[in-house]
């Protein structure tokens, strides 16, 4: 592989960042306004940050634990005594429920600093943030480059949700490998991703970060993939993961199922992208998954405003995450290489 | 089942008519408004009809050949001459080329009738109308009974698209047999239906049948209908047709094939109503159905007005239609009953 790359590497866009941060301040790129506006939160206290992980400012499970990470130091800034700090802590782990980087990360960067002062904690918390962006930065491109060997030129990839730069520094998940290959080893990949309903990550996010690196691509429904696959339009198709189990069952963007039972049918691969820090030891199967279920308006608010006024009509169900059997996933493309279960912890 | 039907049988809500006609005037509510407006459209040119149903302002299949009818009465009417009139019968075969109805019903009144003058073409076009209205009406309440016998009281059901007397006159093809059920022998179906991106004919059509029949539902995106089979949510799938081969294979609004293939992986069953008019004797499967894609608008526009400032970053494929192999549907409920391939054309 080494002799493809470029002899002067390139970077992902750097024009935006989904999160950048210095000590005692976050900077956070709001995604809910993307892609018609490029709007930056400057953010100082920790129920600030909560509240851009909840309503998704801020999303994509491996940043979500830098999100963490940066919320848990600015509320050892902020918080005049523990008791306080406390109360953060626990908002900070359960703000989103099934993403596992978030709740594992804060955690253990707690348990391992909680005895000292509050503000002995916040330099540790930073220093912690720090480590972490630089390691998700190295995981990522490690990701790309293995992604890149179950790929070939002009490979035809669907996509799904949004799992760019803006869901984990660096490259990306599967949207990084897409990306990189473009870049890197100037593949001409068929790039279809889905709109992701109902928040529609794909064709606001995945859109906004293909065209930020001029990579051509095609949006098509969620529900258009099987059809696609039936046509012999998809050759591979690649997600990302919130929290993977020892059995390889993987909790990710509702739909990601739907798209693994179609591959299966279809005899395509289905390969999932994400860093070892998704793995979820404590998991044997998915079947313990938290999936996380939000409010009906985000189903009824796309199609229009007004439509919230037919909203009485309508019960809404709105899991965020399904559950994909790891035996229908093909591989797992982490920074240690390509795997499949039973994986070593 | 007789037994358990209602001494008093009901009819399905006449509150609403998808279309009416008179000779020469056709009205018809214009389901781009619904639900949160029920604007009806006056109608007596044939180009107004026949932009009517390529807007879908008027849509499913059984109902497009009555609205292709429609259309074909009163180009007879309005026509000077006949090239003038075999123009506009042109443009109402080829309006929607997936769904059957139109373009099979419309050729074949004209091929029966085209040697007479302009003037009792109109009447018979006119007849021929009113017959195929009667015909929709005892079609569906066929379907709709047929439909019981493949149900039991309190099962949980699936649907997708809208299928209601919005699509076939009289209580619909799959959505009937749900408010037929409900209305006719107080079935208590836990009732699910799709959103149905792009252009949300379940969050809005059937949200407006079900809600005016005052039958409790619950929405849900288009994928995450894998995710409720999985954790056991749904007993049976039933949707409606656009068109259907020989051998089973089945056009329908896409997403149709997805929600079988999903079905399957969980031994779920998978059925399909539609009247016999569906069927097309001329394929002997699906690969030669014409499958029609539409506007990228569709996909982009119904987030916000404003998103279409972002249209020249996404390319869209839209397929309208897809194709769900017959052998992944448990059958096929038509007005003469319960039915599988090989069919007895």
């Amino acid at each position: 592989l080494q002799k493809n790359v470029l002899l002067f590497p390139m970077t992902p866009n750097s024009s935006y960042q989904a999160i950048s941060f210095a000590y005692g301040k976050a900077r956070i790129l709001d995604q809910r306004e993307l892609p018609l506006k490029e709007k930056y939160l400057e953010l100082s206290h920790p129920r600030e940050v909560i509240a851009a992980i909840k309503s998704l400012a801020i999303r994509g499970a491996p940043l979500l634990g830098l999100a963490g990470l940066t919320a848990l130091h600015l509320a050892a800034v902020q918080s005049n005594e523990k008791n306080e700090f406390h109360a953060y802590v626990k908002d900070i782990i359960h703000a989103r429920p099934t993403a596992v980087q978030l709740s594992l990360i804060v955690r253990a960067q707690y348990d391992r600093c909680c005895n000292f002062s509050l503000k002995e904690q916040a330099s540790l918390y930073y220093e912690a943030a720090l480590d972490y962006e630089k390691q998700m930065l190295h995981e990522s491109e490690a990701i790309a480059i293995h992604g890149q060997t179950l790929l070939k030129q002009h490979s035809k990839l669907l996509t799904h949700c949004n799992t760019g730069p803006l869901a984990m520094g660096g490259w990306g998940t599967a949207l990084g490998i897409i990306i990189y290959g473009a870049l890197m080893l100037r593949r001409n990949y068929e790039v279809f991703y889905t709109e992701t309903r109902p928040l529609q990550q794909g064709l606001r996010l995945t859109s906004f970060e293909l065209h930020k690196h001029q990579i051509p691509a095609t949006c098509i429904v969620d529900s258009a993939a099987a059809y696609l696959m039936s046509k012999g339009m998809i050759d591979a198709v690649i997600t990302g993961a919130d929290r993977i189990a020892q059995n390889g069952d993987t909790a990710n963007k509702i739909g990601t199922y739907s798209l693994a039972l179609a591959s299966h049918a279809h005899s395509i691969p289905f390969y999932i992208a994400a860093p070892w820090s998704t793995f979820d030891p404590a998991s044997i199967s998915g079947e313990t998954f938290t999936i996380e279920y939000r409010d009906a308006i985000e189903v009824l608010r796309p199609y229009s405003l007004e439509q919230e006024k037919a909203r009485n009509n309508s019960k809404v169900l709105n899991p965020a995450f399904d559950i994909t059997p790891g035996k229908l996933i093909t591989a797992f493309i982490t920074e240690r290489g390509v795997d499949r279960p039973p994986f070593h912890f």
